[in-house]
């Protein structure tokens, strides 16, 4: 799947600050990544992280115009606690990122490192918007349909409740609405039986509340609807959706994984998969997470980007070019409005 | 995928009920798979459903030697509520099939018909095995090792505690163990994450349990893990494993409509595409259910064989061979064994 432009095209500026250390392949796949989102000549980049390896990483070692560096000696590993980040590596490139935006400079961040640092800063500095009781995680995922599918939450919050599940239902929503241009999206809970009373304790009692929101809500969806594209968001809660997800992107390796057995079969076998390669390649092109770029960290009061840990320069460079779609269609001004409105007619207080 | 044949061949005579109305093409494919399993010398059928259909689809209108029929008048529907089968559906074919189970007459019974029904019917009328706390359906998956993954529960339970975790846990082992043919096969409770501290309050609950539990328990595993094949066995509440187990069904069709619509390009693409077809097609294999024939209901006092209501002949005839393989190999005498085995060191009272 090509990268999802949105059809409203507004230019403004937009300063980003990219945690040039997250990745597995920092400095080097971030720095390809700023090189190639300048193209759009309204967007400021400031690059965190440690300044001499990011410097011999661009071409040259010449910073580009609207590129700056800002130094950061320290780097949050994988294996590091999410919530020691802001209480003792305020010297690290995410946390330097993040309060970046929390002074506004910047009005976005993005990154490819742990996932729950990132969250875990982005919430203790920039907070929540008005509303929103969790902030959350949302995920595409290819469907039989032009447009994808958006998976929310897929693994920001487990044991959520029903009034979480319902404000992820409103953020994906608007989210959807926004970056793929579809006016009201449709949205289903996901359960175990389309009928309203199948399903476990939470989603029961989700049920009404999403009836209520102020979205295009179609009722439950079973586990084979991601993909068939039955609705435009799938609503569950982030232990089922990280699973689902983290299934998903299994399936493309398994596929090549049974081609490849298939080939070492025989020489003809070897000839034939070699032949049906580029074919196999355009037919299974968005069930690769990567072509997605990153995943965006919903009801924060700034703006995130999160990338796996082995982005490509390709998919942080999505990665930059989705934070800047965000900040200029103003999802999260489209967020307070609706979660003010579910607010005022009753339901988020559930 | 070729059918699982346990490495034990036990031979003695069993006695399987069919619900040979329980299907979308009953008792048509059903008969075809009472045919083709009495191949097996030692086996004898009970037909169970209108005598005049049955009779009609058997060649020439002939019964064979090994098969007898019992009629019954009423059909339970994919709609009907399953509770209300044992207090007023006794003409069913479905009940009267569990009631041959319950009285002796049979060993085993196999329906492809209403699975929430099934399971009501089967564990009012028969009862659970003792120590068991909830009864549970199992699904094999494939996986990237010659032998497939086992995942507990994928559907008939959800809001599991911890303990009917643990019990799911001790009887897909003990099942994987005797079916497949694996000694102490490795079992691992699906998360989000592979620490001990990753998942939701139920699993973190869940964890010790399966720690002390008669098992080979090799911690938490993640929905990638599944392919993978990881482990033999994966543990889950049934509302995840269902949303996983139609996602994973859901991918065979997603596939197809990738390939149609490439297609559907160009003469040539239509031309490339039907070249590949019959090595799409083994490349494939094992990715769709049917070939597993029907789920075990495990933790039952007696042999249950649910299948899908759009049953082939094939996965018919797969799901009584399995039954027939669950009688030969005592499956139920091995879970009495393991689990009051758990019993007695304390971990199945908690």
């Amino acid at each position: 799947m090509e990268r999802i432009t949105p059809t409203k095209q507004l230019q403004h500026r937009v300063r980003i600050a990219v945690d040039a250390m997250g990745g597995d392949f920092a400095p080097t796949n971030e720095v390809q990544a700023v090189l190639r989102a300048l193209e759009d000549p309204l967007v400021e980049i400031v690059v965190v992280g440690r300044t001499a390896e990011i410097t011999a990483a661009f071409p040259d070692h010449t910073i580009p115009d609207r590129v700056t560096i800002l130094h950061a000696d320290d780097v949050i590993s994988m294996a590091d606690e999410p919530s020691s980040i802001v209480k003792s590596r305020k010297e690290s490139s995410l946390f330097k990122a993040m309060d970046l935006m929390r002074e506004g400079t910047v009005d976005a961040v993005i990154s490819a490192g742990n996932t729950g640092a990132v969250m875990a800063t982005a919430t203790m500095l920039c907070g929540r918007l008005p509303g929103v009781s969790r902030p959350t995680i949302g995920s595409f995922m290819p469907s039989q349909r032009e447009r994808p599918t958006l998976v929310v939450d897929v693994g920001a919050n487990v044991d959520s409740k029903p009034r979480f599940l319902h404000d992820f239902a409103v953020m994906g929503s608007v989210y959807y609405s926004q970056i793929v241009g579809t006016d009201r999206p449709t949205v289903g809970l996901l359960s175990v039986g389309e009928e309203r009373e199948k399903g476990n304790a939470v989603t029961k009692e989700t049920y009404p509340l999403l009836e209520q929101a102020p979205i295009n809500f179609v009722g439950n969806v079973e586990g084979r609807d991601i993909l068939k594209g039955t609705v435009d968001v799938v609503v569950c809660d982030g232990f089922e959706g990280n699973i689902v997800l983290k299934f998903a992107e299994s399936v493309i390796g398994f596929l090549k994984f049974r081609f490849k057995r298939y080939a070492e079969q025989s020489p003809f076998h070897a000839m034939l998969i070699g032949a049906f390669k580029p074919i196999l390649k355009r037919v299974l092109s968005g069930m690769d997470y990567q072509e997605y770029g990153g995943v965006p960290l919903l009801g924060i009061n700034g703006v995130v980007i999160i990338g796996h840990g082995s982005s490509t320069p390709i998919a942080l460079e999505n990665m930059i070019r989705r934070a800047v779609d965000v900040v200029r269609l103003d999802v999260n001004g489209e967020i307070k409005n609706a979660l003010q409105h579910a607010s005022s007619i009753g339901t988020a207080t559930t």
